[in-house]
């Protein structure tokens, strides 16, 4: 890193023009540090300003009030070059959209969600619950983030955990870091750290999405634990180093547990849970929500039966990893059971993901908005057949959209 | 009851007509030990010749060939006038179809069901899984079956239960005595026999539906609890006194638990119990399936935690006696939650119960078919809405058939 100031490295990055420059992960530091994550007007002038010129617009008075409102007296200070020195001392690095580590195909479900926030400020989702998608993620640890995300379950429940929840959580992590899945959690106690545990035992991929610094993780009674996740792997967060766990930062992180996942699984919660919310924040992503029960007498399994008793919210029930990679593996009912069933690959298929698939060209790849016109469906539900597509060995990712992906034996002609 | 042969009883039926004469009760007696229930083409034989034409033609060789190899030498056998001495010794009596106490609206669902059966008695249901009605009941115990039967949920579940759905068998039947709710299930060891204790004691209703004799209930270590049903609840049987507990009976019976609900709740359940039979034959009859989760450590919880997986049974998950009421109260979705949903009754029905009630005359009452042609729907979708707009207020039932009921401003005038 060069010991260039702020706008010197901005300057840079205006000539470099679009990428992972200098400029571009200097300016996100800079923003990640300027406003608290979750505003949806925030985002969306950074998207429009692209993060350089949102950052001289910033520091230059520039801003629409909105934005200002949120930065305050932060737009004189800059830390940027500090944090990226301090979170490289610590083994972490700033992944920012532009970069290919970025996780793109799974975040786009927050994009899609904040792109219908209405206009006006004063109407959009709240902070706390806005789906809107994180402005850069500083990230410890040796895995790749898009390639964990990928294939990643949240495992969320109760603090307050009972020994069965544990029991539970410690086996689903246990026995889907077997089946090569990544498991993503808080790094709470009870249910988060029990999940983390069961995934690294089994040698899997487990990452910790944090509301504070990835230098500084919390509860602090968990040290050896964290120094694990960032040794074998990832500690997430939106905050830079060195953030404080406030309260309301836990309410705003949530949101990236069931936006980094294909699916979220609620072990244990207790009425008023936290993880009811981060649950019903899936569903509203269009991702898989399932939920352990656990016995009718214990307080701790009430919030998951009033889940699954919840019919709008379409939980699945499940007492199982293989019931879990059942529901993310093929996204519901978007793919059949097995062969037995299925005599060709599309005999399974749900009405929209045939037509989803019908959509689909041969070369050139094309976005999952194009996708969305053509079959005439949702962004959301595009999305949430794709992977299901790409699992079946239906289409293809060409790094620049979707495409069919041909048989193998034209492949091999 | 008089000392005249069968065949003269029958002819004195004859002479009386339709209705609950001695004949009919004592052609029906006879009937129940002359042929195992559970067929349908015995069953249909019994409806078209009404119960003494079809007993006389049986004795005398002339019925058809499926109905008397049902029968075999039996045909030659009399045991009526024993049997229904033999039920008033022990405080019991033989209710038939032709009583005002038969419980006809709940069982008009398997008359349906048996109705759409092929006439071909090889393409018949099995006779341990057909949905047939009885032909008669013998009842032991102080209550009248069509009043309890009006307002009961079935419980069933594990005869090799564990402490903890003992304990929740026992909490829902306390807590659906105390609302006036009856608790019917069989007689067996643990769920049905806790289920039936916590009933008791909450001086509630509890029916055992059995598969051998009233006067001989099984199992024997059961001896007191059945005690107990004879004085405050009610034992019912197809089968005559003295009748054994065969194990084929006992899946004969199962459709009765079922068929004499508003829906049936399983409570635990190993992978392959009987209960999870119950359970779908419950919802075959268009009654409500409830499923009470437990730990998924559980081996006895296996078979609710699969039921609940099965997203074409539309099972609801239980937690209390609360969530079952609210399922049999309102049946599902047809009825809204409370006041602050729903400001008129019929604001929040489905549209099937519109329709029915819409259907609905304000005179004379019409048959469930009835209303099923006028509201072009089907009729256990009628059957299942019925007692819903009974429970708002908005229908009634006349005796001969349904009506809409007058508000109460009106009926005041």
């Amino acid at each position: 890193m060069t010991a260039r100031s702020l706008d010197e490295d901005l300057e840079q990055g205006l000539a470099d023009g679009a990428g992972p420059s200098p400029a571009v992960r200097r300016a996100r530091a800079w923003l990640s540090r300027a406003a608290e994550p979750g505003s949806v007007s925030f985002w969306r002038f950074v998207e429009d300003a692209g993060p350089v010129e949102a950052v001289r617009r910033i520091r230059a008075g520039r801003a629409p009030d909105a934005v200002r409102a949120l930065v305050g007296a932060r737009a004189e200070q800059d830390a940027s070059r500090a944090d990226l020195l301090r979170a490289q001392r610590c083994g972490a690095r700033l992944v920012v959209p532009e970069d290919d580590e970025w996780p793109a195909l799974l975040l786009h479900g927050l994009t899609v969600a904040a792109s219908a926030e209405p206009d006006d400020p004063r109407r959009q989702s709240p902070r706390t619950t806005a789906p809107v998608p994180p402005l850069a993620l500083w990230v410890r640890g040796p895995s790749r983030l898009d390639e964990v995300a990928e294939r990643s379950v949240a495992i969320v429940g109760a603090r307050a955990s009972t020994a069965y929840g544990e029991h539970v959580a410690g086996e689903l992590g246990h026995q889907l870091g077997e089946r090569g899945w990544t498991v993503v959690s808080g790094g709470a106690f009870g249910i988060d750290a029990a999940a983390h545990r069961g995934a690294l035992a089994a040698g899997g991929s487990t990452v910790a999405v944090l509301a504070c610094g990835v230098d500084r993780p919390y509860p602090a009674a968990h040290g050896a634990l964290f120094h694990r996740l960032a040794e074998e792997g990832l500690l997430v967060s939106e905050w830079p180093p060195g953030a404080a766990p406030h309260k309301h930062r836990f309410l705003v992180r949530n949101r990236l547990i069931a936006g980094l996942t294909r699916g979220t699984v609620v072990v244990e919660a207790a009425a008023r849970s936290g993880a009811l919310a981060t649950a019903r924040r899936a569903q509203k992503l269009g991702r898989q929500v399932m939920v352990v029960p656990g016995p009718v007498t214990s307080a701790m399994s009430v919030g998951c039966h009033e889940l699954l008793r919840d019919a709008e919210l379409g939980a699945v029930l499940v007492a199982s990893a293989a019931h879990v990679v059942q529901e993310v593996g093929r996204l519901g009912e978007d793919l059949a059971d097995g062969p037995e069933r299925a005599s060709e690959p599309r005999d399974g298929l749900s009405d929209v993901a045939c037509r989803v698939l019908d959509a689909c060209p041969v070369r050139a790849g094309v976005s999952p908005e194009r996708l969305a016109a053509i079959a005439a469906c949702d962004v959301l539900d595009v999305l949430r057949v794709l992977p299901a597509l790409e699992l079946a060995d239906l289409v293809e990712h060409t790094g620049s959209g979707w495409r069919l992906r041909r048989p193998e034996t034209e492949r091999g002609r």
